[in-house]
């Protein structure tokens, strides 16, 4: 185990820096030795972070690869957009080093079979940086579910339901949107990009690529009208974007059928208007239920109504991390999912061991886009979902995913930097 | 203009008996001449309710043909079971008697050519009496619709996510469950078996075979195991049902792609454990939405939070049919949705008019069960949906259904029974 781990820290764009600022600069045991960037005035930006967190200032370099030359750099984040980050990875994979990586989707199914030809090469472990696996209501399921309260489970719900039009993430800010990326994607694609979000927790509690795994895919594509007719609206019909003509269609649904006898149903959300963000995360068992939109944890045989019971529940059922992590007060962005997923991201650094999201979790994640492209493109057929771990998944770790996850986050004593 | 109708009653069971005493018997113009059952014992049940609300008694025949060969007759209601009903219709639109005829589904898609044809052949009109369609919420988007107020429609969604297992809906009462039909259905079919409720309000909606048709259904089914791992727990592993094998999944997921772009996604949701009762009925507009679960109403640029304003909403939005009717004060069961589709369909047997869920209507939401069927048995792929109106949609009676409705239900004053 070591004590100390030195990162090197790649894209430097907002949600990078928050990433950054938030959650690592708060870990003593890590060290943010190198960052990089391809645009340069980012560098003094986080230096000056750096500093006013009584950090070191870090080794700067427009080259990735001068990081993964280091051979003091244990590990590397790719916080960078979803162009090129895929090479970006498999460098680092062979050059030894762990990659964290953000949330995102692969453009072809032939990225998922490179990284994981050199996965199997290297065996270097990566991890998909998805925060909401660390949710609090994801976590309360999980462990629910390993304690065999929902019975059997039956069904899946999530979705991404957050209307971007007047958000920054899908357009950047004023003085930096030509740097963004997720645009191009509504521009030219027409697919279910965007499911990590709803889908990773729904992995975890089903146990996916642990004793089940995805067989087929489906998706469907309403129409696209809402994106356009809204930055017209916006942004006058010769203004800024408006001009394109957008593929990606307004609402997605995705229904995924498993080894194990369940479906999971996904939607992406997020030009159409609506009221409120929603991850719609929901889990279906024989003998109970747990549901985000009504914010309620339900067992069969429950007085009704059950509607907006979560704060009584966490208090008999929280997850053993978050009951502890609560506890302590919170840390880092996304109310603590942020801090705790980078948490586990370093935890496995130090030790050695493998990501608790680990390589065929983050790739599979990552083909749900082009399979979801396929399927839309042929009508709603259903397209078979590669099994990346070649038939590993019938005993690979079976059901202690808690456990295994609170091994891995559980912070050291010795370097939390929590008051006590 | 008929000033009064005769109608024969075929069918005394639970809903049957509903309808009958809380709509039909509270309108002057509508004399229930005949009533028809296969169970003798009901006969003399709903004679005394008619001679309790003042009604004349009926005469009672165990033979429906009985009432088709009645010259007075001029329409039945059809409100037995799901087996061998398609019979009694057909027959009925020989003889020219206008049907209404309670929800459900078709077993084979051969019996909707079936009903096509006669209706074809025969001109008489008839009425799936989806009451849902008359629902307050529903009715509201309709109007809001037409008045072009969500934008263009892009994506509906709708279930039927009611725990039946503790209800007599799916066994039937404990005096009466060999004669209840629905469980058998689960024993032997694994589909979407009950879609109207949303369906056809948002088919309304939608303009379905008027100017915009469905063209491909795609279904998914989970495994089956809540419905039977609960009777067990209920009645023991010797107790009854337990002894069966289910094949209706407990969630069923249905997609339908629309000739205009629209996607439609409907779940089925009966046999697992869940708290409330909810149909899920939503609209996504390109300038608006609204939602049954969020008990929403939103238009784009609305101040957030936008839940829990219905009750503020109807009193700008309401359609006016409803406006009307809640001034009136409630009648009927089902918060008004059973009086409304009653009295849809008595005023167009007694105009001689065309019914508003006419036979195209009806026949294709019967469709929609064993289309699930077929693309469950293939893995979920597409199958496409029949026109049944032949290419009639494209220009059949284009958007002014809810002047279209409201011309066919608006009551009579010389016959309204309410207080003025």
């Amino acid at each position: 185990m070591k004590e100390k781990i030195k990162i090197g820290y790649i894209g430097l764009g907002r949600r990078g820096t928050d990433v950054l600022k938030r959650c690592l600069c708060e870990m003593s045991d890590v060290e943010i030795a190198m960052i990089c960037d391809v645009y340069e005035p980012l560098f003094e930006k986080i230096n000056s972070i750096l500093k006013e967190k009584g950090r070191q200032e870090a080794v700067t370099t427009t080259d990735y690869r001068d990081i993964l030359k280091n051979p003091e750099i244990d590990a590397v984040f790719v916080m960078t957009g979803w162009y090129g980050r895929t090479d970006i990875i498999k460098d680092a994979m062979r050059a030894g080093k762990y990659v964290g990586f953000e949330v995102g989707c692969a453009f072809d199914i032939q990225e998922c079979y490179d990284l994981l030809q050199v996965y199997e090469q290297t065996n270097t472990p990566i991890m998909m940086l998805e925060n909401c696996c660390y949710g609090r209501l994801e976590m309360m399921a999980l462990n629910v579910k390993e304690k065999g309260l929902f019975g059997e489970i039956i069904h899946a719900d999530g979705g991404y339901h957050h209307d971007l039009v007047n958000c920054r993430e899908l357009f950047g800010k004023e003085e930096d949107e030509d740097r963004h990326y997720r645009i191009h994607s509504y521009i030219n694609r027409n697919c279910e990009q965007y499911p990590t979000h709803e889908l990773g927790p729904i992995c975890k509690v089903l146990g996916i690529n642990r004793g089940n795994k995805m067989v087929t895919l489906s998706s469907f594509a309403s129409k696209a009208v809402a994106l356009k007719e809204r930055i017209v609206k916006k942004n006058g019909a010769d203004g800024k974007w408006a001009n394109y003509d957008y593929k990606h269609g307004d609402i997605i649904t995705t229904i995924i059928t498993c080894e194990n006898g369940q479906t999971i149903r996904l939607c992406l959300d997020t030009t159409a208007p609506r009221p409120h963000y929603s991850r719609n995360f929901t889990i279906r068992g024989s003998r109970g239920m747990c549901s985000e939109e009504s914010k309620a944890l339900f067992f069969d045989g429950m007085e009704e109504p059950c509607r907006n019971n979560l704060d009584e529940m966490f208090k008999d059922y929280d997850h053993p991390l978050h009951e502890e992590y609560v506890a302590l007060g919170e840390k880092g962005g996304h109310g603590g999912k942020d801090w705790l997923v980078c948490r586990a991201f370093v935890e496995s650094v130090k030790s050695g061991k493998n990501t608790p999201i680990d390589a065929y979790d983050s790739i599979l994640w990552l083909a749900i886009a082009p399979l979801s492209e396929a399927s839309i493109e042929l009508g709603g057929a259903p397209v078979p979902v590669p099994d990346f771990t070649c038939g590993k998944w019938e005993d690979r770790e079976p059901v202690t995913e808690s456990k295994y996850c609170l091994d891995k986050i559980v912070v050291d004593k010795t370097v939390r930097i929590f008051p006590e």
